[in-house]
Order: structure tokens, then C-alpha cells, then sequence
């Protein structure tokens, strides 16, 4: 381009993640949107289903068969899982790099995945292609990935909370309890009865107990990271709020006190843009909008745990600005270029 | 009275769970209420505070010193900790039954309480002779109480969720994990920073953590029903909705299928007016105005845990509404008298 | 009935306002439902859509070609617009007691009606049979009468506002502004796009500007109960709640102060059970879960108008409660019977 | 200082304008605030207050008294009434711009301001040099103003939705029916029994009728900026969202066609960057957290009435985001600077 940025697309630009990355990568210095591809909307403006878009992409969408992907620098898959794996196959061979935001690309055996995500792999040769985006594990493979998959978004919230503790041999690394709370948006853009707003406004509920696709992934990804198998009984539920994930992890310890946990805390995540531990349990509000993740952390001497709580926002640490961030760092930016935006609160 | 209807008593009737009362008797066939105490606003009517409770209560409120309790058949006192006990105390002697909503008689040892209420008890001796007034453990002890303790909202969630169990030996007594949380109305009618709209609208939080009152009372009432001593890791969290409480408990279990552990509760709650076991996990507005306790519990073959989320109404089942099922039992009342309406949703 | 009470039939009974019929003469001593009837769910039981009501009616949903109708003695008719009026004509010859919660039969007029519903009229002649179901204005003729036309939720709010003053000739009969807002139930139990939760929730729109199909249906209840032609202008507008409407009427007046405007409220609803002047504007809350409507009114001398503001529960004065109050008096029955359950609130 | 910056400061920075004026200025790229001022939080770190503001203003707060405002170019002031008039009569005469977010300045005459405010005006002499800070109308007074009076939130909804019209002469300057609805911030930071989460949550309520103190603002900017006396009815309520208004206006015209009236906003606000006009009723969704005011205009035939519908963020263009808007005009920085941030949704 003739300002000297670097164009990027959306392959799946209508829902809340692709909206999201819309939104944030407004204000991003080096980067603009090319195109914004969707299957259902092709024709339309983005702005006619996303009105708080409007004045910032003026091409309308197209479907993704027309969209000419040859002089984007990056692509994002905002697609359904499934949906994206396909995607990605057939745009293997090209000089093209990828952030996917589905669950595709998430787990590291194809087995696993077609137990959890019910389907085969349509390409299980890329899977180890993939490098997994959560940069304050991973930054460095980060920088040099072609395919990169973006993580759930509880698993953000609770990787990043559990991490320093089990690499440091802190915390018992099976029987570990995560209970999640999120935001309606995590369940899409799609009405259904589940998310109609008299079922949801004033009630709570839980959902998928045993059964949610997100619980290989943590397990995965923190027994890989911690050398040590590490099992999880993790159960979500249903906030009536928009935005935002709380997760509440309970975990043993033995011979350890508090403040060595804090420690451990603080030393891991000094150098971290994005990653806060705080001093007073904190609520979603405190990240709405924003790409952090905040932490608190205190030791019940009383039963010998450890409990974390973790609060990101879904659509931003937990969906569109992991992958800024993650892009930022395959496209050789500052990590945190455009992604300074304080949290809007309240 | 010339009707036949036996008299009560409110003290502290301008709280949310004093109006609870007021709501809930204004259908009840057999008993009125004679008078309503309040110490702050001694002289106004019960609708200048709470406007849904007009042409209910037609006297004005009175001062507790200045109230008639002699022709009372029962007075219930919906008044602070601390102060409750006082009241208790300054009663001694007389011909009154009392339901107390407080936290001072549920605690059976008077230094556990001053640990976790931060005071000493003012009456020790009258504290074996409270009855702690769960209908589903201690029904026939509650009928020939005159003292009886009404159980905290978290507990009466938590224990009708996990007594079945543990009684049957399917569960672990240790390391049971309660992760609650509750709707705005449980920490009480008086604005505070942390219950004001903006804070807590569109947001969530956890609290109290490893220091919250009900702690102890879940673990004495579980330990001693089983005759095992229980212990719990209690995190309680501040939904954005009025009313509600979910608690979501995961235990360890060993060689137990699922079926085996739902026929426990079905077993346990089949003659139980106000608890129903549900197939899908129940909603906090599935049981919004009523004096239900819905259940839900599953098996995690994968893990060995066994998983139980409950929902009651924190001002009905876990604060007014049982106080009146308690007072009906003690009165010779049938136990659902007045508590039969319907929830109210959406 | 062996128990001397008589029975009733629900047609559609699976939306909101079938619900709530279930749920409110789930109390009613003098009344039994035999059938309810749905299209879309013949065969499951109630609860598996609405689990609040479970334990309330036994029997399965049948088809309303299915139903024996023959022992009924009334049949609520919780249809969709344009469905109602096929049902009722069919219906036509039967000794069969029939209210009707849809719009199809609240205007006098089959032009009227097609104009501004979009669809002829199919039993023009049974217009002039039914009656308007406001008891506070037509308590004497729904006695008598063998079809009811129930209010719509809008109307409901807006003319027990503004009857007494358009009677009294206080206020002029044109230019009065309505301002209207109304819960999510109002739009109905099927999930859309602009009830999804993360659209409405912590925002707020307007909609149908001066094409809402109320507007007439209020202009002529008014218009001919007062002798004058009224004219409104109508504005709806969808909050971020569950249930309930408040409208503010601005409208002119002259040579009037504030004491008559609040002396005819006083005087034309003195009797009324369901209808509270307030001396402070009501809340929605107010009334939630209630048949009552409450108003507030003031005169500002600054401008020479005077502001009514009144609240219902869309869901029950504003259409099953109504519904039951009207068959209560086709019935014989005391006009409140069933409908003294107090507010929910908070 | 050293990096070509200007400094501001913020007299009463931790109320919702006060941490608003921090977050928006976080992005904005030649101005830093150097100081921020608090009476009641001197010493403490404004995150304490406000924790989504971390990593923001490292300096404590001060009281004013004690702050150095020599070196500031524009000083803030989110005071509250009364007290804001009283800081800017204690800073006459120093060489330093102010935009005061009160209501002490805005309105002309310190007669009506003592019958709105109840008290005198303490500086008089003062409101005349004051300049209504509503750039849409008086852009180029306020590049030369050294006091400017930020505008109401209620007043920037419904001039900007008004003033097009009655310029044009196309609606009736009497005889307007406002209605507005704001979010809950609206009301300040601190808690109240009538802000009190579980008192607002799935509520709604009208307030301040016929008293409300914009009423004179509105009416007198509108009169001044069209020369004819303008006199609304004006109806505030509470809405149970956080941010946001939505004005709904209704008005009477004669011989003029919906697309007169759409054309006049299009020319009147064709070079605004911060007005849009839309097609269909915007949600205050649409404009959360920017800087945008959103309109949607239609004529009803029937009725000969005009219907306005504006939205606007309270805390951004109806305060914070306004003033900083003004800073831009007063500094000779380009007007949009720093506010560009798309509106967060959902």
C-alpha cells in the first residue's frame, strides 16, 4: 500500500469476533482491512448488521470464493470450527499467513479432536503446522508461525492462571476444579432459545458439565507446557452479561504460603503487557473492551489450597485481540500495537 | 383472633427478607400478621419502604421495645447478626416461638462462632436449644422447637445439594468444592459501592474468599448429619441479578455410576414437597418467588467426580420462604401452607 | 367436575402469556385447566418448555384439532394474530365461552382492522359480538358476554391512564404524546435477532414509530368511551427487562390545577381493585407479577399540561391476568378471585 | 514539557466524568494530565478507585488546594454544581483555560440559574464570558473561549436532535414532548437507595418531572440559537443500563414531508464528524463508549407530527468526550483528536 501499511482479512467478518477485530484494528497504525468475507451477508455493508461499525470499512462483504486473498500479508479465520478447518486446506500452498480463531488447529492429535469436536480432521498433516497463540506461553514460535490457532477463550482465562503455579510445582497438577462464568457473547451472534433475552436476564445457569470441547485443550496445552499430566473438572456457565470470563480455580498445595504464590505470580508475569495480578479479587468490568487479563491469587491455610481467579474479556484476551496480539508478533509489530485501549468501565 | 387465625411478629420488617415475609404470609390462610418492628423507621408504613407491599400490612411499624409480642403465637426476627442475639436473649423466659434469620443460633459451639463472627455470643446457654431449621434434615426436631435458626442462603444450597450423598457414603467428605454464587438482594437493602448499579450491572465477581461465614455452617450441619467430619473450599461470587443463588459442588467420587447417584436423590427427595431432582440443569429463574430447591447431578466418568449444581431463591427458600415452611411446622400448620405458588419466570 | 369446579382450555399454550395463564390459575380455587393446546410441541409435557410450571398440569399438549373442547367452559385463546380470528370462527355455534388474548377481535371496525393488520378480516360478523375486556370500563357487558376481546398490553397501560381525565374533559382529546416502554416478553417466547440477549441487554431502542397496530385500538376504546375522537402519538420503545410497561402520557390542558387532575383519579378508581393512584412515580417493578396497574399523575403549571405515568405487567394486566379477571366475571366468579398474589420485588 | 505535549489537569477526578476524562485521554496523543484532584481520596491512586484505569496516572491524587496548576494549559473541572463555581471564582484571573462539566455556567442569566439550583450564583460576572461548549452550534466561540460551559448530558441529546428543525422553521417551537431515557451513571458515583442494584436492575421508572434542571438549559440554548422561544415538556427516566441516553422527541409540523426533514439533517450535519444520521431507530448500543450522537427522524402523515430519536453515550458526548472535544477547539488541536475510538458493542 502506498501509506506503507500491511493489509490483512476477515474471512467470516459478521460475527462477534470478527466484528470485534473490525472494531480494535480501527486504530491500528500499521495494518488495514482489505476485505471482510461472509457467505451469508456477501453484498452487504458491515455496518447494516453491525451498526456501531459504520464509517470504517467501506468495501461491502463478499464471499470468500471471490475475495482476492493475493496481496493480503494475513488472513483471519472468524469461521465455525469445521468450517475453518477447510479453509485452511484449501488455502494450503499459499504464501499466506493465518491466525484461526476456530478450535481446528487447537489440539495436538486428530484423535483427540474427532473425539471432542465429533468430526474427523480434514487435514491432520497441518495440525503440527500449527503453533498455539497464547504469546505469554508461546511468543517466541509465535513470531515465525505461518498458521497460528488462537486460543478458547476459557482457556485463556485459565492457562494463564495456572501456569506459573504448576511449572513451578506449587499446586497438585490433577484434581484441579475450574468453574467458568462467560458472557452471552461466547455463544455467537445466532439467536437461539439459550440465549433469548428473557431465558438468560436475571438467571444463571450451567451447561455442558463434563462435556465442553474447551477441557482437552486446557489439559493439553498445560500438561505440554508442565511436563506433567494435568486433569481438570471444568464446568461453564451462563452470566447474564455480554461480555467477560471469571474463572474460579481451586487447586491444592502443600508445604506453600501465600506469599511465595504471589511471588511466583509476579515473577512470571513481570515483563507481560497484558497479564495484571491484583491485590483484591476482580470483576469482569475491570477488562470490558480491553486485552488483559487480571489475576488474584490467595492461599486458604485453613484446607491447604490455592485458588486463582482470572477475569479477561471473551471477545478481546479471549478471541480478536489475542489474535492482534498474535499478529502484531507474526508480522514483526510492537506486541501491543493497538491494543492500548483502556477497558471501558462502567 | 375472632377468625381463627393464629398471630405473628416481624422484627425488622424493612429488610428484603423481612418483606419476603410480609409477601409471602399476605396468602397465608391461618396465620396475620400483628406487627411489624423497625428501629429506624418506627412511624412510617411498611409500603413507603417497599411499594409492591401495599394494603397488606395497614398498621404503622413500631419500635421492638414499643411492640405488643404478648398476644403473638410467633415472632420471626429478620434483624442483623449481633443484634439478633440480644433480642434472643432479652425474650428469655417468655411464651414465645421464635424463628430467627440471623446467623447466631446456627453455629452449635459459641468459639467457632466468635472466630468467624468476630464477637463474643452474648447468650451461649441458649444455644443448644436452638434447632437449625432445615425441614429435609430435622423436620420432627423443628415441630417441638420454640428456638429455631434459620439457615444461611448459601447452606440451605449447598446442603440439600450434598447431604444425599455424603449420608450414602458415594462421596468424599474433604476437598469438596462449592463454588457459589448469589443475586444482589443476599447482601441487603442498604446501598453500598459494591451493590451499586454501575458496579455491579454487566459485571461479576467473586468474594469472602476462604473467610465467609457460611463456611462453618455448611461443614457443621454435613459433618454432623453424617457423622464424618466435611470440609469445604466455599467461594462465593455477586451475580447481576436480584435474586438467586447457584451452587455448583464438585466432589470426588470413587466406584459410583451416575444412575446410582441420582436414584440417591430420588430416594432422599421423593417425599420432599419443595425439592425436585431435574434431568437438565435447572436456571436460577426456574425457581424465582418459590420455596423450591432444584438439582441437578451428573457423573464425570473421565474424572471420577461426581458434580451437583443446585438453585434456590436466596429471600424464599434460603431466607423467608423457609422460615414460614419452619413455622408452619411448628405451628401444626400443613408445611407447604402459603408456599405453593408457583416460580415466577420469566 | 366432582370437586365443583369448572374447567378451562388454553389454545397455545406454550408462549409467554399461555404460561402465565397456567401459572396464575395454578391458584385459582374455582377453576381447573383440562386442556392445553400447541402445534409446534403436541406431545411433550409443559414443563419441558417452561420448567417453572413444573407440577401444574399433568397432561400432555395435544393439537387444538385434537382437544375436547365439549366440557370446557371456557377457552382462552393465547393464538397469534390472525390465527385467533380462523380459530374463533370455527369455533362459531358452540356453547363455548371464549377469551381472546390476540388483537384480532379489539376493533369495531373489519377496515380498520385489515388496514393496519395487513390481512382481511375472515368473520367480520362476529366483531360486533365480542367485547372490549377492560373491566374497569366494560365490567357489565363482560358479564354478559360469550366473547372477549382481551386487551392489548400497550392499550392496557395507556387508557386506564388516561379514561378519567378524557371523561372529566380536563385534558384535550388530541395531540396527547405516549411514550411507551415495554419488557422483552412483550415481543414474544421465539428468539429473533433483536431479542437476542447481547442486543438488547444494557441498551435500549424504539420501534413502529406511528405504524404500531395498538394505536388505533387505543384511539377508539377512547374515543368512544369518551364521546370525543382522541388522537395519540404512539412511540414503543424495548427495555432491557423481563416483564413489565410504563407509558407517559404528556397531554393538554387548561384551566386545571394538580389537586382536581389527582381528585378524578381518585373518585373514577376508588373501587377498583387492580387500579393505585401513587403519590410518587411507580416503578415496573412495582407491579411485577401482579394484575395491578399504577399510576401517577402531575400538572405542570409552567406548561399548562398534565403528565400521567402509569406501570402493569405486560404479561398479566397486560394480557393473563386480565384474561383470568374477565373470566372471572363471565363466570360468576368474585372478580379478584386468584388475583391477589403481591409483587414480586425485588 | 519535553515531548511537545500540553498538560491538562482534573479538578474531582473520581467520579464516572472524572475517570472518563482519564480513560478518553489515555489515547489522545498531544495532550497528558498532570495533575488530578479529589478532596475526599486525596493520597491514594486513582486505580484504587477506578481499577479498569491502571497504568494510566501514576501520580496520587491531590486535593486542590494543594495542586500545582500553573503549568496546566486547560484545567477540567468534574465538580458538582455549586461547587464548581466557586473553584472557577477562586481561579479568576489566572492565565488558564477551563471547561467545566457542571451545570454552574450554562445557563445565561443568574436569576433562573438560583430557581433551577436553588442557591445563588456565587460569580455572575463570570457567566457571560462563559461559552456553551456544544461545538455543533458554537465551533468557533469556543476556539477563542478561556471558560467553556460544558453542556448537560439530557441537552446534548435533544439540542442536537431539535436544533436542525426549529433553525429551518420546519416544527412548532412550543408544545415539544420530550422523553429521555439515561443510564444509570447519570446519577454519580456514589450509592444511593434509589441506584441500588437490586432497585434499578429489571425496573424502570420515571423521575423529576417538571423539575428536572436541564429543562431551563435545553430550552434557552434552543431559544437562543433559533430566535424564537422554544418551551418543552420534559420527562426524564432511569434506565437499567449503565451508560447511554435515548431522547425521544415529538413535535408538531405542518405542510413538510419526511423527506424535507431528513434532507435538513443531512445538509445541517454534512460536515459533522461526530453526528450521523441513520435509517432506522438507533439502539444507545450503537454508540457505547464513543463520542457519537446518532439521530433517526420521521414524519407521520397521520398525525402531522415530527418524531425525533437521538442517542448519545452520557459519560462521552454528553460529558467527557464533549469537553474533550472542546479542549481540541480551545488548544488549536484538530477537533476528533483522540476520539475516534469505535463505540464498544456489545
Amino acid at each position: 500500500m502506498g501509506n506503507g501499511r500491511l493489509t490483512v482479512g476477515i474471512a467470516g467478518g459478521t460475527g462477534y469476533t470478527g466484528a470485534e477485530l473490525v472494531r480494535i484494528l480501527a486504530l491500528h497504525p500499521h495494518v488495514e482491512i482489505d476485505v471482510i468475507t461472509s457467505e451469508s451477508h456477501a453484498g452487504k455493508q458491515l455496518e447494516e448488521l453491525h451498526p456501531h461499525l459504520s464509517g470504517i470499512h467501506e468495501h461491502p462483504l463478499v464471499k470468500l470464493a471471490d475475495a482476492d486473498l493475493d496481496s493480503l500479508d494475513l488472513l483471519f479465520l472468524a469461521l465455525p470450527h469445521r468450517v475453518s478447518m477447510k479453509t485452511v486446506a484449501e488455502l494450503k500452498g499459499r504464501d499466506l499467513k493465518i491466525v484461526d480463531l476456530s478450535g481446528d488447529f487447537r489440539l495436538s492429535n486428530a484423535d483427540v479432536y474427532s473425539r471432542w469436536y465429533g468430526v474427523p480432521h480434514v487435514c491432520p498433516e497441518l495440525i503440527d503446522k500449527a503453533v498455539y497463540g497464547l504469546p505469554e506461553l508461546n511468543r517466541e514460535q509465535i513470531r515465525d508461525a505461518s498458521l497460528v490457532a488462537n486460543p478458547g477463550c476459557f482457556p485463556t482465562s485459565v492457562i494463564l492462571g495456572l501456569a506459573p503455579l504448576l511449572k513451578a510445582g506449587l499446586i497438585e497438577p490433577s484434581g484441579i476444579v475450574v468453574d467458568s462464568k462467560s458472557g452471552v457473547t461466547g455463544a455467537g451472534v445466532k439467536p437461539k432459545a439459550g440465549t433469548h433475552f428473557p431465558t438468560v436476564n436475571d438467571s444463571f445457569r450451567a451447561y455442558g458439565l463434563g462435556t465442553h470441547r474447551h477441557t482437552p485443550e486446557m489439559e493439553e496445552i498445560l500438561s505440554h507446557h508442565t511436563g506433567n499430566p494435568v486433569m481438570l473438572q471444568f464446568t461453564p456457565h451462563l452470566l447474564p452479561v455480554n461480555r467477560g470470563i471469571l474463572s474460579t480455580m481451586v487447586t491444592q498445595a502443600g508445604n506453600v504460603d501465600g506469599e511465595t504464590v504471589a511471588q511466583q505470580f509476579s515473577t512470571a508475569y513481570a515483563d507481560e503487557p497484558f497479564v495484571r495480578l491484583r491485590t483484591e479479587p476482580p470483576g469482569i468490568a475491570d477488562v470490558r473492551g480491553s486485552n488483559r487479563c487480571e489475576l488474584y491469587v490467595m492461599k486458604d491455610d485453613r484446607t491447604d489450597r490455592v485458588i486463582v481467579v482470572s477475569v479477561i474479556d471473551n471477545l478481546v484476551k479471549g478471541a480478536a485481540g489475542q489474535a492482534i496480539q498474535n499478529m502484531n508478533l507474526m508480522l514483526g509489530f510492537a506486541e501491543t500495537e493497538g491494543l492500548n485501549q483502556p477497558p471501558l468501565a462502567p
